[in-house]
């Protein structure tokens, strides 16, 4: 019988009330002959109630010594409710056990309040699942080569439940959430948005890493690294929905481009308003620029995310990158202080007030003219492109952020995005 | 340098400003260069909390899956409240590390929910000791053999603190409570009782199990049977009085009688009203009937506290014992029923308005006449004695409830207690 993987987020485990709700759908799963393991976040507010606690009481200086004991406190939130959830089941007549993360184990690396999965014993979850069995693992935590409790940091529990899910080679891994599915944009800025029934991991990555929040992004990485079969659902709708409709509800995350995929050029539109833009204007092109530019970025812990460099003209060229806005005015200065005497370069500029529209497809693989479509589109509407990069199935522009949601519904519109494709 | 190890109850805990006061304290302790193990209560109110949810969800069977996820959940309030001292001491600039019982290991049965402690490994906790760091051990948990969470039952975190202390070979295990040591008796029924400076480990085990609460009585065996120096001391003196008068405050509970040790004939009366006698009248008197009226009435798993056979009387004998009030009913009606018929007794009375008021001192193993002291004082009031129970360093008897603060007061003053007694 098929072994499937369920992961409820803190929202679906935040009252008695709730958590008896998922123990009920996860008992008509278990009734019908599936295999279920199932990963619970922490009861919603847990996390930050602990770690408020912390904070009233945190040293100066920010050491690991701290973030041991940080990992620690968290990780009693996922131990409870994982408890909690096996009551429930019991309580359902279903026999159920929970282990900590350390009980399974799940091995991760030593990188306390951002841990990385380095490994999973399926052993024990197997002869419990043999044994009849609903096996509830914590989310969100491990436990390091020293024996120290790890967590993976915020949203980890989606990382657990994939990884548990590869581990165990589950057949699919349902994330139940508070939306019903990944949509083609966010349905708040385009009213016609629609529900994906699939998407390729490729895209959902880019998606993820776009801004879209529905999954976190290193669930999705191990998704695609160890083809775990994702389905992102809803926890809203009746626990006691036949099984063959749940299971067909919210979009999967498939590696394989099989028949029944969507064959649409772009699939979906991310944007996001988190970035500023800056550029280091006249800098001699000679090699080694990019390095002693970004290099000195890096030094100061900032994360960029788009770079740009244009082709010289007079030998001289222009750099620019986007970083978030939180870590702009630090950026500035660091490049003018630092790094633009030693470069000679002539000026460095920016501005906050952009924004990032993308659009998502493995379709663009194999068809020429979607990103030239987009800039068409964009142009129509009297759009101006301050920045251009493309990735093989993803192409991003920066704009003012005044015309984000303009933009984001002409391309919405433009790629037919409201309408269901027809199957290949 | 000497080795202590400092145990504070779920209301030291209580709030963020009462763990800054803790870490307060033991940095003194650290600062001053002994090696410091602390064993933190959950924050008080979260055990209840955590127990409430489970109850809320509970199965109706109770089967021992259950019981483990209750310890499962149970645990998870030591871990937080272990990393939040270990946080507050960090803030104080002392380096300190928080071990839940699996990490340790304290190794126990599996009795869940009042699991044994059967080994505890020091060496990962004497490595720390010997870097110079403080180590926070959570109390009330360990480990089975199968790697499941344990807990030790309510109270457990004295015993913890104690077996940690046996186990490191502690030079002295302080309790701090929020009472400031173990009196003669209760303060609330005599003003006049004093604090003992201190009292041998068996008298605090007859003064605990005779329903004086300062400790859990399993603290005090363990500590017997590893000879662990216990001092009991309030958490409420502030954090920086000297050293030297907080190490002398309290009461010490120690296991070796020497000179400095009060020789009072009695140290303490404790008492209680929780329960019930019942006797079987006109037991035919020959061999088993002990084990037919005690076997039936174990096998209810209902605990007996005093038995009393008296001598037999035209082959006829009666036949006493005292249960928990809770349980009187039940008792009575189960020896009606079935015992008393196979018995051929003549039949089952008793009283749920009784009190137990027992004189404790190991003083009375090499004086005679101390029980004598307490009958005649007791008939001086005019108190009748129902029923009498001796042991080696204690007498109790059974009166009519509604004499207890009478005889308490009256026994406190005949014995002296209200007066600090001559060394030897």
């Amino acid at each position: 019988m098929a072994l499937i993987v369920h992961k409820y987020g803190g929202t679906s485990m935040g009252s008695t009330e709730r958590i008896r709700n998922v123990a009920k759908r996860v008992a008509k799963w278990a009734r019908a002959g599936y295999q279920m393991v199932v990963v619970p976040s922490a009861m919603s507010g847990e996390t930050n109630r602990l770690l408020g606690l912390a904070k009233e009481l945190a040293p100066a200086r920010v050491m690991p010594a701290y973030q041991r004991e940080l990992d620690m406190l968290a990780a009693t939130g996922e131990q409870a409710s994982s408890a909690l959830l096996a009551i429930a089941l019991q309580a359902e007549g279903v026999d159920a056990v929970s282990y900590a993360g350390w009980q399974v184990p799940i091995r991760t690396d030593s990188a306390f309040t951002k841990a990385r999965i380095e490994s999973i014993d399926d052993q024990r979850v197997r002869a419990d699942l043999a044994a009849g069995k609903v096996v509830i693992i914590t989310g969100f935590q491990g436990i390091d080569s020293e024996g120290n409790v790890t967590t993976l940091g915020r949203g980890g529990s989606d990382t657990s439940a994939v990884a548990v899910a590869a581990a165990l080679k589950a057949d699919e891994c349902l994330i139940y959430t508070d939306v019903d599915g990944v949509y083609t944009t966010d349905p708040r800025v385009v009213p016609e948005a629609r529900r994906l029934r699939s998407i390729s991991f490729e895209e959902m990555l880019e998606m993820a890493s776009l801004g879209s929040k529905v999954l976190q992004i290193r669930s999705v990485e191990f998704a695609g690294k160890y083809k775990v079969p994702i389905r992102v659902l809803s926890s809203f709708t009746p626990w006691d929905i036949p099984i063959e409709e749940e299971a067909r509800s919210g979009t999967l995350i498939t590696f394989e481009e099989d028949e029944n995929m969507e064959q649409a050029l772009v699939s979906g539109i991310a944007f996001n308003r988190d970035e500023a833009k800056i550029s280091v204007l006249g800098v001699p092109d000679k090699p080694g620029i990019a390095y002693q530019i970004l290099g000195a970025v890096a030094d100061a812990n900032i994360e960029v995310d788009m770079i740009i460099q244009n082709v010289s003209k007079d030998g001289k060229t222009d750099f620019s990158f986007t970083v978030h806005r939180n870590d702009y005015a630090r950026t500035v200065d660091l490049l003018k202080e630092k790094v633009l005497p030693k470069l000679g370069a002539e000026a460095v500029i920016g501005d906050t007030k952009i924004c990032k529209v993308s659009i998502v497809g493995i379709g663009m693989r194999s068809h020429v003219g979607v990103a030239s479509k987009m800039f068409r589109t964009l142009s129509e509407e009297g759009i101006n492109i301050q920045m251009i990069s493309t990735s093989e199935i993803k192409t991003s522009v920066v704009i003012d952020e005044k015309y984000m949601e303009l933009a984001v519904r002409a391309l919405h519109r433009a790629f037919d995005l409201d309408q269901e494709p027809a199957a290949a």
